[in-house]
């Protein structure tokens, strides 16, 4: 043997004729695109003692159901034996699927099962939706800001991101026509209610509107909607998928009303498309834990999200509640925010000039902390705003936080300590 | 508005104004590559009463560990509360990577728990490979037959593959040699032992050459291991990513010690490699259950992997000689098969020109049922093989099912019913 047939970029040859793998030069070129993400990231430097962080996507854990999964898990292992720890098919545990049926049917959108398919929460229904539909340099139109899950699993498939702004109402759709009227683009994302990072809900007119464009110029939505079920103030809103019919693919979760590590979302699509979509998945990890699907549907069939997710909204009602009410008290005139009807995020509008990254620096001294606006644009700008959660910390430790922020805040502004 | 805008060919626009989403016509390219897995399809098939079936790649179900999973589900929700339902981070629930850091050391595997990352079962650890490596048109080396989730999760990607046959050694390495020097290879795909689905060990002498072939032209090794623990004859053989240190990607998964239904597998990798199987793990789906790995890591913690798995191995040893002692009876001397010296799989060689996929079907009349060899080949050749498992059903069971079959296949060499 010689060393003429060393593929010299993909190692590295030592003296000793040992060799490495040149790992950099073996990657495939899409894990350019790739990032952590910016809040997993900062949420390990929050977690120090004394630290009230309204960073994170947490729901609340002091509300989650430990005596119920304690229930179902006895139950399940007792009655189904075997078969909760044995494979099961891709599209997921069919009396889940069937209760999902019905939950969807009430909340106005018609599913047989052939339209469910279960997933490991909604990061995977995006990493599958991503999967099935982008080619790289494919056009996504999103929101700005928009969630930084999806940014992260999209741009693993190369995608190029064309966003519109937000505004009270949610997405401004007259910029959307403008962009469809100009470019092709492959899919509209959306997040009509309680906005990830913005927490505003898109109104009823513009759903209409939005999709009335979307069918004039044949483009599909994909409707996020991981929050729907924790409005705290004003009446439901029709979802997309109603007015969209067969164009639109709907994505969900437990993880905000059960519990978010058992890692369960689904996905509601035209049965077209759900069979590509579990094609995906089967490549991609054969199904979602059996175990874990069997714990849940027990816990849903008994009925006991219905009462549970009225005690979340109450909760975040509350502290959303002390969240806005401190920040009109504590945080300078010149800051906006908005006021979520749900969720668990409000969105702040800092004057333009300062940079969120900045005061972040100096709000961890003061053990407070947000997540940075810029996470949320896919290009980088942003740099004025922040998002915070209201749902983790106590109405005192919110008040409190905000107490400190407001303080940072000022003294940012003035160029004070 | 008018209609000019219409993207034509993503939509179809009815008379009435109407517009239905063209599905096909918005897939992305590399879904003309996915496959529904032959295996997953043919289970339903074969879920008849009275079935004797050798399909499927199941463990037996008589010995998940339910006591132990309803203790370990008790524990974990009250010693460790809401975290355990909690998010977690995209690396793994921190005890359970220690476990597997001393797991691994004990089978010769040098590793610290910067070099694991927990996944949801080997599959996805295959398509995490995927995505961080190939890019389209990338060659991938395989043996021929290989596992059909690795070429199911490659294909998604895009990939190309170049096969290599196997003898009762394990992989042909002499051929390895061959195909390198004459083309670029991505990264070699093996499993050493107690191939899925060929039955076949690869020797240490044929590791040896095959690490050194790999280091001569620089190209890195994904191991595949699912089956090592469950050696019921002979002699451990050291892992090829003890051979090929820094250049090895090292799969395996608790599916086949405690359950597949749980969904955990893990990846060993070198430091930079985990970090961007880590992001792209981020993007997928966030984290393995939280709930379910620290379940799985109460029962490792126990202590109680050890004497479980040497009860699966002498009940796969006893149903493995069960089934060829039967072939042996029953088949007809034309007929050849592998002799597995662990794990779950046997691989049977027809005389040339038979066809697995026929003899399926009379089969399935008889009650009785494998896997037809083609769903192995990346190619769809292998006509004249099968796979089948001995670890499902028992022994009088395997008997009967091989009487059977053993009719079946000389009914359709003689071509008399």
């Amino acid at each position: 043997m010689t060393d003429t047939n060393l593929t010299v970029e993909h190692a590295v040859r030592g003296l000793d004729g040992s060799y490495t793998t040149n790992w950099e030069a073996v990657l495939a070129n899409r894990t350019g695109r790739m990032t952590s993400s910016m809040i997993r990231e900062t949420l390990k430097m929050m977690a120090t003692p004394g630290m009230i962080s309204f960073g994170g996507g947490n729901p609340a854990p002091e509300l989650f159901p430990l005596r119920e999964f304690q229930e179902a898990c006895r139950y399940v292992l007792e009655h189904d034996g075997p078969s909760s720890l044995q494979y099961s098919v891709t599209e997921g545990f069919p009396p889940l699927r069937q209760f999902l049926v019905e939950k969807m049917r009430k909340y106005g959108v018609p599913a047989e099962q052939e339209n469910i398919l279960i997933v490991n929460g909604s990061q995977q229904a995006l990493d599958l939706v991503g999967k099935v539909f982008i080619n790289p340099g494919d056009t996504i139109l999103t929101d700005r800001p928009t969630y930084l899950g999806a940014i992260q699993a999209w741009s693993a498939y190369e995608a190029r991101f064309v966003t519109v702004p937000l505004d009270d109402d949610g997405t401004r759709v007259d910029q959307v026509e403008k962009i469809l009227e100009r470019e092709p683009v492959k899919f509209i994302y959306c997040l009509p209610n309680f906005h990830n990072p913005a927490g505003v809900t898109l109104s009823l007119e513009r759903r209409r509107k939005l999709v009335e464009i979307a069918a004039h110029h044949g483009v599909f939505i994909v409707e996020d909607d991981p929050y729907g079920e924790l409005r705290f103030e004003g009446e439901d809103i029709t979802p997309i998928m109603v007015l969209h019919k067969e164009n639109t693919i709907y994505l969900s979760t437990f993880s905000k009303t059960l519990a978010p590590g058992i890692r369960i979302g689904w996905i509601v699509a035209p049965a077209k498309v759900l069979g590509r979509l579990v094609q995906a998945k089967q490549g991609a990890d054969l199904h979602t834990s059996s175990f874990v699907q069997m714990v849940a549907n027990d816990i849903c069939q008994r009925g006991f999200l219905r009462q549970h997710v009225r005690r979340i909204r109450d909760t975040y009602r509350e502290r959303c509640g002390v969240m806005l009410a401190s920040m009109e008290k504590h945080f300078p005139s010149e800051v906006r925010w908005t006021h979520p009807q749900g969720g668990l995020f409000l969105w702040v509008i800092l004057p333009k000039g300062m940079d969120s990254m900045e005061l972040l620096k100096s709000a961890l001294e003061e053990k407070v902390a947000f997540i940075p606006g810029p996470a949320f644009y896919p290009d980088g700008s942003g740099k004025h705003t922040f998002r915070m959660t209201f749902a983790t910390a106590s109405p005192e430790m919110i008040e409190e936080g905000i107490r400190r922020l407001g303080k940072v805040i000022k003294s940012q502004m003035t160029g004070k300590p």
